[in-house]
């Protein structure tokens, strides 16, 4: 590889390592399916107990009515999975509901998506993170005794791995996805058999408890509304289905297909574990109170403050496989693992988001540049210590954040879903091929359904869910609304003020010369070295310039510059007060009254130093010369470094850095697949 | 006052306002004696209760050898007045002890000094404000309840004031030092006026006490040893001596007669001050005991822990004018105020050390800079942190803190006293008018005096007190010379490392060419603004420079670009991964490597914004590529600032910082006065 022919193609593809791993990037069915559906999945492993747990209200009798319940889940789940299986087909970008939102039904309803999203990827990291320290809590009693300290810990290694760059790779997410479906899978098979074909009968840790209702013999409105509350509650196993739509350039070509074919099977999955651990439960007796500590009854008495539930899938799983057997203990860690990674995507769903909102102007621009390490850092900070704040606030109590969460996933799934219908609306005003017009019909009736159904459970969420923390959510979701409006405005007033007129010669203060100013505190290489540059930079009156802080210095300077013979005239400011900045500043503004219409360049030689400390002990008042001069018009600032050696340390780190991928890379896909696509809607 | 005029004058002497402030800031003998004197004046409030105290350990019977003490105080007081009146007189450039030391004994010696005294300034908080708080708390008992607390308190107020630039001003000390002093005389007369005419019996509060004794009967050289060590915790009156030879320039003129006069007022009234204290307190039968919860008797059974021991010289107070009357009252308010005064005059020390100290590159240089905000801001953080820390480790506790105390000021007045005697010597061996000759052996016979006794009681003190916490203090003092030692190593290697070579073209990277590009996002007013000084540069090539990081964007900038028919060629760089920095470099690099002799200048459009918030949104990619582009070798970069309106607020706060003044200005002096002092001597 020659170094010289290498140097343009390097510059047309950047770094050749990065260009190599652009395929490698495009994931099959089999990676992108835990990739993108850990979060959906793993929602399992809260989902049922909450169903349980807010039938409990009612009392056991009431438990008879969670197949129902769960039937009318999976009913949602097929809507959901339909619907976004036509959003997949007709939006390839990744934009995913904010994009369809924005596109079909205006800005507002697409910030209202965003800042729905935004919520929910919070609220991701909190419910996945609690419930995964309550799952890890069945098998290690330390675990949930320390629950709220486990659960932080855990956001914070999440934090510190996502902050790092660790590279979202499909194999970390395939493994403990994987484990964990066939875990689920084997524990439904297993206790159908020994139910069904043994006869065993099994107990589950809890069957032996009472359940004193709160509310003994609802009926009417009353158990119509709690049956709501428990659907709701259910409803948390939809979370994060339409990951898969934001992440359709990251798959293999079909990709609207093959992401399509994706969603069915994550669909197809969810439900039948939902279901099976349902009636397992149902089997099994699994008692969950709302409040165990006074509702549950051992024996009569109430089990007191001290007693820990158990989440639903762990109690089968012990009634199933026996306490403490490799399969039950092999599940619960899958169990926490899965959650966790859910917790993750949403790390790695964030930037996704970002980037596209701030493509839009609604968040910093430079969250849409790759690889922004900064930017992203603040991203990630401000996501973990939103989701430390609530699990702090709640306790880490998986059953109290769930409350929170549902509401953001639904106003997206609502006005994505409309969106859809006139997205359908629209093209078939002007589509003529009947075949076509055929197919649309359908997804528009798909799409319709999907957003009448998600804005009814919409509602019932709302209306079942306000007072017990949705408020919380929707207040969330005003600030973010709220925010990037403001960011939006910003941009936007600032884009009128730089607005170029038309016309070549319209800026009326067109500078005719430019007068050079090289700013001089001692003769030394990089001194030499910018009076160098500044000579060829051949501006039409060039000056060396030095402030007067100590007269023997100021002496010794301009008898070593008439020494050396240097042909540039030395003027020398006084400072009384041995100020640097402000006799410059006054000297450059005097420079501009005297010629209003020449404009002054500074010259400023800087040593680039390596280490942060050596920052300490140079530069800063030139760094704030420079700061202060931006403030002045007519003015431009030229820095002339002169690389000290130790400044090679700080290029290494700088390279290093570089290197380094920002979370959701993987599900971003290629930014040229990205590219294209985007254009080619345009 | 004509505009014009007006500008040429203001280039010359700065802001008008601050040139006629000069004479101001020149302090009278009445205003500089509270400004300088307020640390050892105060120091009366703790000194003699230590004096007691430490006697205490031998039984109540050892108070007697207190005025042998209190004799040995006040010789050690005239000595070190009077050597530092020929320090005033020699140097009056206001170096003061550094100064002394390194010109006289080399640059280790001035670095021990100025270890020394930096630990000194961080005690003064320390040990004022514990003793401070002491004194308010004989009034108001909550105060002392919550010691710690309300210490730190007052360090966070003192530090806050500093750092706004809270002026020092002569009327602030002048009021409560000349109250205090009047109230301490005031106190000596009455008592004496009641004791000896009218008779009265004066009892301290804790004169029914009985003390019991550590070690009864103590003799020989164990008592001597006590008798040492209550000496050297007397010594604690004479920290704070040497401020006046560091304030010589903020004097009137004559200035060092003026200094010198100063230093012999402070050093009477501090002496009378002492030995009146002592006396009365073995008058009215003060009790105190090293650990009085359990050496202090009431009834004979000890007191307790719950017990507050008073500081003395509220004791001779109550006994005196009577517990809560005005007098107690406000002399115990005047004697809190004044050691607070007393701290905050270590706040005003430290950046005029500082300054010396960075002049000689042993700090970071912009320390030398008056007015450079942040570099002070850092120092005071640091001095407050140090003396939070301490009051913290040793619960604000003035007797613990006051063992830590001395053996700075100590080091300080040793090393300056040996360094005036060769000074002496150095100039008699030149010296041939013999009145100059007696004059300078006289005071070379006072600097030897001061020297063997300072240096003596060195020896004692680090004998008495080393394992009470004189350690502490001699580590403080290594860390800050090593921190000092490698901030000059440093500072040298940079030095050695830029030197400019001798002959004028010894420089053979010198570039021939300039090759110039100028990087462009949007056509815009910044953009358009640097195209037209990018061209007035006239440098031998010129182009435009984007980076595709969108293809549909940049179209539109190509068509802008042609449309308005601008004569400068486009280049475009692609980026697959969306990054800005990297092709950008590359491209530059590639530059440098086909014509290695041309330097690249890279010209940046900026806008400039007002808000810290803006910052977030604008800027960082220019920002982080300029970083990096400075690592790059042969380039310049040239930010062209646009200002956006909101750029307007920002200026309006830096000019604001402007008019901060740092803290220690008026006992620093003009900085005009001090530069010529400066040059004369060289």
């Amino acid at each position: 590889m020659s170094k010289l022919t290498d140097v343009p193609k390097r510059i047309l593809i950047g770094r050749a390592l990065r260009s190599d791993r652009l395929g490698e990037t495009l994931l099959p069915k089999r990676i992108a399916l835990p990739v993108f559906a850990s979060d959906p999945l793993s929602s399992v492993a809260y989902a049922p107990g909450e169903v349980l747990l807010v039938l409990s209200i009612a009392g056991v009798s009431a438990y008879h009515f969670s197949p129902w319940i769960a039937v009318a889940v999976v009913v949602l789940m097929f809507t959901v999975v339909a619907s976004y299986r036509q959003n997949v087909h007709a939006y390839p970008s990744g934009g995913g509901d904010y994009e369809v939102a924005t596109t079909n039904l205006g800005p507002r309803a697409g910030l209202t998506v965003a800042s729905a999203l935004l919520v929910d990827y919070v609220l991701t990291v909190a419910v996945s993170i609690a419930s995964g320290i309550e799952n890890l809590g069945s098998a290690i009693p330390f675990v949930v005794e320390h629950k709220t300290a486990c659960a932080v810990a855990v956001i914070v290694l999440l934090t510190l791995m996502n902050l790092r760059g660790v590279r979202e790779s499909g194999k970390l997410f395939a493994i403990p996805t994987y484990v964990f479906v066939s875990g689920v899978f084997i524990m439904i098979v297993w206790g159908a058999f020994r139910g069904l074909v043994l006869g065993d009968t099994m107990r589950a840790p809890t069957a032996q408890f009472h359940i004193e209702a709160e509310h003994q013999g609802l009926a009417g409105f009353a158990l119509v509304f709690l049956l709501l509350r428990a659907f709701s509650s259910g409803c948390a196993a939809l979370t994060g289905v339409e990951a898969i739509s934001n992440g359709v350039p990251a798959f293999r070509k079909p990709k609207s297909r093959n992401a399509a074919t994706t969603l069915a099977m994550m669909g197809l999955l969810a439900v039948t574990m939902f279901c099976g651990i349902i009636v397992l439960a149902l089997v099994t007796d699994v008692r969950m109170a709302e409040n165990p500590a006074t509702d549950l009854l051992r024996n009569g008495t109430p089990v007191g403050s001290g007693y820990v539930q158990n989440p639903v899938i762990t109690q089968v799983a012990e009634a199933v496989f026996g306490k403490g057997s490799f399969l039950f203990i092999v599940l619960a860690a899958a169990t926490a693992l899965v959650l966790f990674l859910a917790a993750n995507t949403a790390y790695n769903g964030f930037p996704v988001l970002g980037s596209i909102l701030a493509q839009d102007r609604y968040l910093p621009r430079q969250l849409h540049t790759r690889g922004d390490r900064l930017a992203f850092s603040n991203g990630i900070v401000l996501l973990a210590g939103a989701a430390t704040f609530l699990v702090w606030i709640y306790g880490a109590d998986s059953t109290r954040l769930i409350q929170l969460y549902i509401v953001g996933v639904f106003v997206s799934f609502t006005l994505s879903q409309t969106g859809m219908v006139r997205h359908w609306n629209r093209h078939l005003a002007t589509e003529t091929d009947p075949a076509k017009r055929r197919h649309m019909i359908r997804s528009r009736a798909i799409n319709a359904f999907g957003a009448f159904f998600t804005g009814l459970v919409l509602v019932v969420v709302l209306a079942t869910k306000f007072t017990h923390g949705a408020w919380v959510a929707l207040l969330g979701m005003m600030i973010f609304y709220a925010t990037m409006t403001a960011i939006r405005r910003h941009y936007d007033r600032v884009a009128a003020e730089i607005a170029a007129p038309e016309g070549p010669s319209d800026d009326s203060v067109r500078p005719s010369r430019v007068h050079s100013v090289l700013l001089i505190s001692k003769i030394h290489r990089p001194t030499l070295r910018a009076l160098a540059y500044a000579k060829l930079m051949r501006s039409d009156t060039l000056e060396a310039l030095t402030v007067n802080v100590d007269p023997a210095e100021t002496k010794a300077l301009r008898e070593e510059w008439e020494r050396r013979g240097i042909d540039v005239p030395l003027k020398v400011l006084d400072s009384p007060y041995r100020e640097v900045t402000r006799p410059v500043i006054e000297y450059v503004k005097s420079l501009r009254r005297e010629s209003p219409r020449d404009a002054v360049s500074v010259i400023i030689p800087e040593y680039v130093v390596g280490h942060w400390y050596e920052h300490l002990l140079h530069n800063q008042s030139a760094l704030r010369l420079k700061g202060r001069l931006l403030f002045t018009p007519g003015v431009m600032v030229t820095s002339v470094p002169y690389q000290l050696q130790s400044s090679e340390a700080a290029k290494q780190r700088a390279r290093k850095r570089q290197e380094w991928s920002a979370p959701g890379s993987v599900r971003r896909g290629p930014a040229t697949e990205r590219a294209k696509e985007h254009s080619g809607r345009e």
